[in-house]
């Protein structure tokens, strides 16, 4: 038996919350300063109010100011705060950390570090660490929607961090029949994949909003939709080795995009700029919601513009500019043919 | 102008009629033994029997005694027969084409040779040609459903072939403002992606069927399906050295997918399996159906066997029992898990 403290409350952590209290460990969920109503309801009810299921009689909850109660005796630290909270949990979290327990973290995202360069969540916060800390930074990729896992629904994830040790005893806690893990030590490579795949589900998405407003239906945007989602996969692998990861990530990258496409924020948004919509008008419409493609779009273009390479990503570009220049869509379907 | 003929008048070769129409080519569509309705119901009234769609007035309808007519003066010969064609074009269209006439193919599939080699459609049909013959063979792949494409949904492609200015001369016969089309000397990564991809397009299925057992619906699939999905680009990404394509063609590999497992027949089969029915009990409610994702998986598999790397592939293994040992779905979720 082991003890995970879980900081941030939202869908993903607490739907992990359903293999890791299942396999017999004790969790722990720690909401932020976001999460105090969502943590007000799960002491009342064990119900959770935006994964809108109930969470296992058994799992404990804290709200931030008892994180340290919460992280006393944890033998892992699962990071679920959403990429907003990176800075934050960076600042906050971090410095109260035992560095002899490993830490994982469902966050997704990239930064950008000038000239083109980005770099992932994980080597972020290590950036952050004192000099000299031993604490193990490990995250967990790949096509999992919080709900889906929850109801337990067979779920396929890679855990990556630098010691494959630790990284067996994180699995543990975690495997289950319906929750499949592989594990990997390109941790680049991972969560570049799974970082990415928020833009391009995005860019993917933008296809069925051209068929809403084209009232084509079903069948018929299908062409289109693959066609956006097969060059996103093109820009996916040659961006890869870019960032500094492995092109056989590209699974993942793959994989995610594929889950991430058919629902959920990345999709709206990508839906509304299809539909004609500009970025303004489409961020109107969702009003309050978690936009990470945007961001990681945004970060990426950005990073693909000091390259220099724009010509080579034709499809994140014209999202790029559709996010930052208040166009409306207008897709480079002829900028996709290659040659080679 | 061009003169292209078309052999066999099936969705995809018909569809194909369109673009090269309305690029002011001549179209010839001659019918196989197969088609023969087809052909009648096209003089008739332009109505293409199972594309359920008007062909442009203007396009010449031939039946199979024909073909010698239609073939002459011919710029370009598409091959658009099945998979199941493949032989019977071989031993009766091959040996009257004119070989200074290029010809493209937009027939899918691998054929096995033993020891686990495979070949693809254009190396098996270079394989029939008379010694010393210039007939140069040229292939089409990528997510393109045949109406969706008559309808004009935007569609990308790739073609393949030896000569790339070859290549550029038929990407002008088809090219429009919403088929886009790359082109590509790997003619093995392109041929092994998309054939590959009617495998795992039905192995992606599985998931769908399994959850409709289980009365899952919408959402509550996605993880199941995405891991399906990803488990098939990563198979798909393995398995394109060990016949000799280029890894970087794992985009068409991943974007055909895509588009197959969201409808048509690949699709069906596996929804079947996936809910437990036996592959002749799917077989039987799916009669008179053709099924080249069977066939295809069925190939892919058998190969996989004789270089004994089953281990290395648990996606397609499964498919492979389910199609050839009569059990029904137990999906080894566990041995997608790797270490690396």
């Amino acid at each position: 038996m082991s003890v995970v403290t879980v900081i941030g409350s939202g869908q993903m952590a607490t739907a992990l919350s359903f293999p890791a209290f299942e396999n017999g460990n004790e969790v722990r969920l720690v909401g932020t300063h976001l999460d105090r109503e969502i943590i007000d309801e799960l002491r009342k009810s064990n119900y959770h109010l935006n994964l809108k299921r109930k969470v296992h009689e058994g799992v404990k909850f804290y709200q931030i100011e008892e994180a340290k109660e919460a992280l006393t005796g944890a033998d892992l630290v699962l990071c679920g705060v959403s990429s907003f909270g990176v800075e934050w949990y960076g600042k906050e979290i971090l410095p109260i950390l035992d560095e002899n327990v490993p830490m994982i973290s469902v966050t997704k995202g990239l930064m950008n570090q000038g000239d083109g360069k980005m770099i992932c969540y994980p080597e972020y916060w290590k950036s952050q660490l004192r000099e000299g800390s031993k604490l193990v930074l490990n995250a967990i990729g790949g096509p999992c929607e919080a709900k889906c896992l929850a109801d337990h629904v067979p779920s396929y994830v890679a855990y990556c961090g630098p010691d494959m040790e630790i990284l067996k005893k994180i699995k543990k806690i975690f495997s289950t029949d319906y929750y499949i893990i592989s594990l990997t030590q390109d941790v680049v490579g991972l969560e570049v994949s799974v970082a990415l795949k928020n833009a391009y589900a995005l860019a993917t998405a933008l296809a069925v909003g051209m068929a809403e407003k084209e009232n084509r239906e079903g069948v018929n945007s299908w062409n289109a939709q693959s066609a956006l989602f097969m060059q996103g996969v093109k820009e996916m692998y040659d961006l890869l080795p870019v960032f500094g990861g492995s092109q056989d990530k590209i699974m993942y990258a793959a994989g995610d995009c594929h889950v991430t496409s058919q629902g959920g924020r990345s999709r709206k948004v990508g839906v509304l700029l299809g539909k004609g919509y500009t970025i303004d008008e489409a961020l109107e419409q969702l009003k309050g919601e978690t936009l990470e493609a945007v961001v990681i779009a945004k970060r990426t273009g950005k990073a693909v513009c000091e390259l220099g390479e724009m010509d080579k990503y034709p499809l994140l570009m014209h999202v790029y500019e559709l996010l930052t220049q208040g166009i409306t869509i207008n897709m480079p379907w002829k900028k996709f043919e290659t040659i080679n």
